[in-house]
């Protein structure tokens, strides 16, 4: 890590040469997680006057849905799109970078994770590398929604657990101001359309792992994702639309509230029962816990239920709203500077699409 | 490879257990790759005819674009969709397991490529293996032009390196009917417009990669993606369009045909000298050559511009059209029943979208 690191262009021959001395490892280390949003933030006062709905419903959002405020990259007047997820994600990147002294030349792959790409062509993850300097080495983009951050985070470490590759710079984020319809007339929806403009928000997140150790980079013990979705009906469904079928009739998407709300605490409990299984850490062990960032009352409930009262937690989603692929970056740039040698933590996220768990330990050195 | 290694549910653990045990490896088999289409092709004429372009046009493109036919999942006359991308997929992923006696129960992890998934939640990826009856594995879809087959390729070979997973299925495809005007007056149109109606198709393909020698499996003796875009405009742009923005004016797309014709033969060139001399074959020595797939005809100029003519040539785009995260899995599919013990083979693909090279490398046992 450091100065010595940085800008080696030119060195990295072909990345498919693992036959050529690379040496295998199962050491992996988290260096740094940092985040970008587009502020201000707006708070469920300035959409409850946007929409003209009243103190009543604030008081609602704020108690009943507990996310009191998000980042929307769009102007709430105006409907003026003010960033686009490579704004988001090469600000979270530089930030990443910046904060363990390394140029973005030193990183030999690039992962991303989003529900919401800029364009379907070029992948977003090549406009971020494209701005950041970057050239000749591999780039990979996952579509993906709440679990897309550790899936993400997953495929840069399996780049670095061949051997193939020693620095790695993962990206996530969702910027879904193409589906934010300020036309809408909220005050005369059903509760449960209302709260999508309460949930969701924009933002986005980078971390950068490698192969050697460095001070207060946690190693990675665990990193997994998993489709559990066999037989069961998506829970939410994020359209899009082509050229030829923009004029189509078909909604734009679907959540199924009652099936998130009664899955997603189980799978949770599910991945931390099988981290802690795995690894063999007792419950009582854990010294930080990431629960899955749903909105802030369910996020709360979550935590809860998993009843691992020892473990400090670290949320965001009541402050940032459930900006997808951003959430975990988020919850990770809060955990580092608090973890101490021998800290335990694991982060868990669900993807109510297809029913996808995500887990991830950590264990300071 | 066979019955034996069929069907076993649950004993996977988690996906990062690669302390417990899993052997590293540095050689993976390519066992079979397989396409499905929806047919029948739609030649020249019935484009002609559709597009009242008559006779002439008809021997334009037969001649000058050299793409005789391509397969559209949308119906000329009506404009019915026929076939999702999860539907091809589907089909192509039980093809390619079927032809090496898998269930798919015997998958460890399951990678996707596309440009075109058919929403944005949830990934086709997993609608796909829903349709397989797989439950409780990784899967990932990466989001990519016509390097993505590569480039999912190569997460899955990385997967498999790692140790952590020992059978991948792999499949890629395009089915962008959202993007098919049928209403375009196609006559009206410059030829630079007329010729995106020629070029592009749909399709998918899967392929199954594992860490067992098999026979008739060439191993993989290199696979990469290299992002080579920086500072240069996307060569080829694609956009989606979300709830709100449907009504916006934006165009759906655009290419720089003349930075690609300038740009993609050089890139092929390079790809190609790369991975020989990092296998240190000489150019003699080649026995397969799979050129990147534009047209018919930038495909013939490339294969002869690269200059191994004692290489059997494995083009599929005058057939096809160009179905981007398809294309490799036709090839793969008529190369690998010509491969006989010691044979040597190249893939090349190039993404013009921000100038992405892929290559893989196979050598049969």
């Amino acid at each position: 890590m450091g100065a010595s690191r940085t800008c080696r262009p030119g060195i990295r021959g072909l990345n498919g040469s693992v036959e050529r001395g690379h040496v295998h490892t199962s050491d992996i280390y988290l260096y740094s997680a940092c985040t970008a949003l587009p502020g201000p933030p707006v708070d469920n006062a300035a959409l409850a006057r946007r929409f003209g709905l009243g103190a009543l419903w604030e008081q609602w959002a704020d108690t009943f849905i507990g996310t009191r405020s998000r980042y929307l990259a769009i102007c709430l007047d105006t409907g003026e799109i003010s960033h686009t997820l490579a704004d988001l994600g090469e600000t979270a990147a530089r930030r990443a970078l910046s904060a363990v002294g390394l140029l973005p030349g030193a990183v030999d792959v690039v992962v991303m994770g989003t529900a919401t790409p800029d364009a379907l062509m070029p992948a977003t993850v090549n406009m971020i590398a494209d701005r950041l300097g970057m050239n000749h080495l591999p780039t990979y983009q996952l579509q993906s929604g709440c679990a897309g951050a550790i899936g993400a985070l997953d495929v840069a470490y399996q780049a670095l657990l061949t051997g193939r590759h020693e620095t790695a710079l993962v990206v996530g984020g969702d910027v879904g101001v193409k589906h934010y319809d300020f036309s809408l007339d909220l005050a005369a929806l059903p509760p449960e359309q209302q709260v999508n403009a309460l949930l969701f928000g924009v933002g986005a997140g980078a971390a950068v792992l490698g192969t050697q150790p460095a001070p207060g980079a946690p190693r990675i013990r665990r990193l997994f994702v998993e489709f559990t979705g066999l037989g069961r009906p998506p829970g939410q469904v994020v359209e899009w639309f082509g050229q030829a079928d923009r004029g189509s009739g078909r909604p734009g998407g679907a959540e199924d509230y009652k099936a998130i709300e009664e899955l997603v605490p189980a799978m949770a409990g599910q991945i931390l029962r099988a981290l802690l299984d795995d690894l063999d850490w007792k419950q009582g062990e854990l010294d930080f816990l990431l629960p899955p960032q749903l909105s802030g009352r369910m996020s709360e409930r979550i935590a809860r239920e998993l009843a691992v009262p020892e473990a400090r937690l670290v949320s965001c989603v009541h402050e940032t709203g459930n900006n997808g692929n951003a959430l975990v970056f988020h919850q990770l740039e809060r955990l580092l500077p608090q973890m101490s040698s021998g800290d335990r933590a694991i982060a868990i996220a669900v993807e109510s699409s297809k029913w996808i768990k995500a887990g991830l330990a950590l264990e300071a050195e």
